[in-house]
Formats: structure tokens, sequence, C-alpha cells
């Protein structure tokens, strides 16, 4: 099956307890088309950066099986810059920088041979563009996720709701279902974005792991115990990623299916976080991805065999 | 197999953002005697209180089958008090008033009928307290376990580190394992606290789960996912009665058989939380239990049939 991500594909420049970045590849679009790239390859990319954007990197992303042909390079222009230093519990950060750039008037083109696709993946963006995303689609997608964040809740109420109005499956983390809903419980907070459309909704919790919610089912992932995190960044986009691309892969969005999806992610954002940037991502192998879902599987796995 | 717990039986004044009460019963030995008692019959509390104990309560614990032959009824003297304020996100408290009473000189005592007990837990209490009783029996249990706080690591570091030298399982929150071992990263910390000695760890996170180490083995259980957490006084310790008790009347210290003692403990402090101090608690049913058991095996169960 075939799988369309629209996101950012720009520069960042990161610093965390452990180190500081010049500008480097970032990007939800980036995070995502290189994790979902080691579950299939008939992917597909919407974004647009500037013509300082380096060669070298779109050639890594089409040697991993991305198709290039919905990214605009804008000449004249600068790329997306965003960037960011995390403090020391790895969990809230202070943006330094935000430059639009080309972002500023972002205007998506689907090729024709993007039609019919069958996921779609709407990574961060104004809701905006992901709207104007799903309308161009000729055939609706059998699943349509979408990411945000905070910052659209703050400017673009109205139209963030339309959107969530028009997905299958939100995937945000804590803080933003909290804000989103105006609850503080988890729980409660699902139930009323899952009133605003989506029949699925996916909560991040960082380090805590992620909750998958459907109709009355719930599903639990933690992440994995590290001994170092390097650099968060990208790790919820990773995440997207690794679900996507294995739901994609597997061509089942069965509730079942979906909790695999989530280990699939969950087991890429691991990886993310290892290294700055998208440098860990860009070389894994079957059998180390392989090797880290199966700690997953330890991890959660138990067998009740008497219960009281 | 018999458990013998140590630990406080006191009085509690408690206010969250649900609401407030007067003087109710506590105490992590409460807490961890009413849990475990869902799980098996042969268990002893050592702990004492003030004249102004209720006997009524004191009824309650006999008729969940806990001996209370080692608990002492100091006369004159008034019973152990703490009262504390919940913020908003009940992660955090503010303790208002500790009033020691009979816990200033508690000397504890095992009476004969304790001795040769399987399994024993040491609520947390002085950890000179805790090494008492742990000189005090005369055969070595075939698991110690050991709660403790950080105000111990604050004024009594020494005696504290010669009672975890002396057992062989410490069951500690996030934030006391990151005082303890000086470690931000629970991976870290956990090697850290069992190179002190204990060779298992529990590291509970509260809303976010618990985290169980031993050898090179992880395992990690969420907590449940609820609408209302109304008070989180005691859910530590239920969780290690759930858990003492599920080991005790299993008598199995396996790695694998250890997971589910993790899980039913979740599922016991989930109970716990549900109403203020040990009222939920004191009335629940097999069915309750099981039924919560399942739960978590719904949140967290998959099979990964294809893994990538």
């Amino acid at each position: 099956m075939s799988l369309v991500t629209v996101g950012s594909v720009a520069f960042d420049a990161i610093e965390t307890p452990f180190g500081k970045t010049d500008k480097i590849i970032g990007g939800a679009g980036t995070y995502i088309a290189f994790s979902s790239s080691y579950f299939m390859k008939n992917q597909n990319i919407v974004s647009v950066v500037g013509e300082d954007f380096p060669q070298e990197m779109l050639d890594k992303l089409s040697n991993k099986g991305v198709n290039l042909e919905g990214l605009q390079i804008i000449e004249g222009e600068k790329s997306f810059f965003w960037s960011g230093k995390y403090h020391n519990d790895m969990n809230s950060r202070d943006t330094l920088v935000t430059e639009l750039n080309v972002l500023e008037n972002f205007d998506p083109i689907i090729p024709a041979s993007y039609q019919g696709c069958e996921y779609l993946m709407l990574g961060n963006l104004s809701p905006d563009v992901q709207l104007k995303v799903i309308n161009r689609m000729e055939k609706r997608p059998k699943l349509v996720a979408m990411d945000t964040m905070n910052f659209w809740m703050d400017i673009a109420m109205d139209d963030l709701v339309k959107a969530i109005a028009a997905i299958d499956m939100l995937i945000i983390n804590d803080e933003e279902a909290r804000q989103l809903s105006g609850e503080y419980s988890l729980v409660k907070a699902a139930k009323k974005i899952r009133e605003m459309g989506p029949k699925f909704l996916v909560i991040k919790k960082g380090e805590h792991g992620a909750l998958l919610f459907h109709g009355t089912d719930v599903f639990f992932a933690p992440a994995l115990p590290l001994e170092d995190v390097f650099d968060p960044t990208g790790a919820g986009d990773t995440f997207a990623g690794g679900f996507m691309g294995y739901l994609a892969s597997t061509d089942d969005i069965s509730f079942e299916n979906m909790k695999r999806g989530i280990i699939a992610g969950s087991a890429m954002a691991s990886f993310c976080v290892e290294k700055f940037g998208t440098e860990k991502l860009e070389n894994l192998t079957k059998t180390e991805i392989e090797d880290r879902i199966q700690e997953f599987v330890q991890l959660t796995n138990f067998d009740m065999v008497k219960s009281i």
C-alpha cells in the first residue's frame, strides 16, 4: 500500500545537556519519512524547501525509496528553521528561533502519482495546509492521521477544529491533549477529543510511553527505558512514521494491528533519541529494528496464569 | 506462605482538588495489610498505635485475617498523624503536619508466632527500625522487600545504606531513586542502587506505571488510565501490599511470577486512588479484582505476529 506524508523538511539547531549542534537537517516530514522507510517502500512526501537545502539529503531520502515529486524547491527562498534548547529533564524545551521562510506561503501540491494513496500522514503544520491536503486527495484514503501542536491551538483553533473533524486519527502529546480538551485527566481528554471527530486517538507521553484509544478499547505501550536520551527532537515524528509505515505495510487498521504499529513506532522513536537529529535513523538495519521490537515484547510481556 | 508487614498504622488528614477529609485512618502498614489480605490470609503486622486508635479499625484488619499480635498499643500516647495537601496535578504534595507521637520511640516486637515467615515487607519507617526487624527475624525470610522515602535520605543516610544492603528488594518511587543514586536516568539509577545490595528493584512512577529490574531483565507495567484520581495517598503501599501478597500466596519469586505480582499490585493501587483513604480497599470483591487485572491484560497485551 502507499503512504503520503505531509510535513516540514527543514533545518534545526539543537542544544541538550549532552551537547549542541549547528544547523542540521530536521523537520517532521524528514523524521516521518526516514522512519516509515524501514517498513515500506511505496511512500511519497509533500513538502517545501528553499534553495539552501542540500541535495545530498534529498538523495538520502530518495535512496530510502521516498518519492520526492511532491517536494517543492523554492528558488530565492530559505528553508524552515527551528532552534531550541532542552532543559535538564529533557521533557521541556525553549524555542530560541523560528523562521517560517518557505512554510509561510506553503501551498501543498499533490502530484497525480500520489492520488489513490491508502494512508495519509499529516505532520505538524498549519491546520489550513493540512485541510488543503485532505481536500486535494481525489479519493479518501483508508486512514488519515494527523499531528498538531499547542501553537495552532493558540492561533488557529477554528481551522484546527475543522481539520480534526476531517481525520480518522489524531496523534498528539499529553500536554496538547490537555490543552485541546481542557481536561487534565487523559481519559476524559480522550473522550472529548474523539467527540471532535477522530475515531482513533494516540496520546504520546514521551519517556512515559503512548496510549491508543478507539471505542472502549485502550492500549498502552511504554517507552524503552534508556541509559541516556541525547536528543528528543523528532521522536514524536519518528514514532508516527514507524506507526504509519507499519500500518501501510500490513494494510490492516484493526485495533489488534494498530497495537503492533504502536510498538513499531515506539521502537523507532527509541533509536531516534540516541543521537542528535536524524543520524541514528539514517542507517539502521532490519535486524537492529527486529531486536529492538523484541526488547519491547520482553519489557511488557507477562502471562497471568493465576490472578487472585 | 506467611507474610510479615512492618509499617505505620496511623491517622491522616488529606486535601486534594476533589475534597478534604478530617482525621481518617491511614499508614503504610494499614494500606499494605488491606491490599495483601485479598491474596492471602496468613499475614502478620508489626506496628504501634496510641490509645486514641479506634478498636473498630483494628477489628476490620482482624476480620481480613491480619494477625495483630505484633501491634503495640501504647497507653497515654497518641498515634502517628500526617496531614498533606495535593497539588492540582496530583503528582506532588505539601506536607502540612507530621506528628511522630508513638513512632518516635518505636521498638518493634516480633512475636514468636511471626518467626519463620517467608516474606517480609518493611514499609516506610526509620531505617533503624527496619534494620532492627531484619535482625530480629531468627530465620532469614525468602524475600525481604523494603520501601523508604527522601526524608530518610536527608537525615539518616548511613542507616539507610545499611538497611538497603541487608534486603533483597527495594520498592521506591522515581524521585527517590534519583535522589538515592544521584542519577537522573532511571536505568543508570537502577544500576547504582542494585550495586548497593538489593538484587531486585521496583521503581514506582505513579500515574506512569512501575518498572521492575533484576539482572539484565526489565519489566514495565503501566498504571491504569483513570477518569479521576481522587486521592493518591497510600497508592504506593497498596501496590506493595498487592505485590507481596501475590508473591507470598504463589510462593514463587521467579522473575516471571514477579511480573504477575507487579500487575496484581498495580491493579490494587488503581482501586486505592478511587476514594479517599482506605475506603475502597476495605470492601473489594474477588471478582472486582479479577476484572481489574484483566483490564491490565487488555491494556498491555499485543501479539507481534510480524515485526518488520
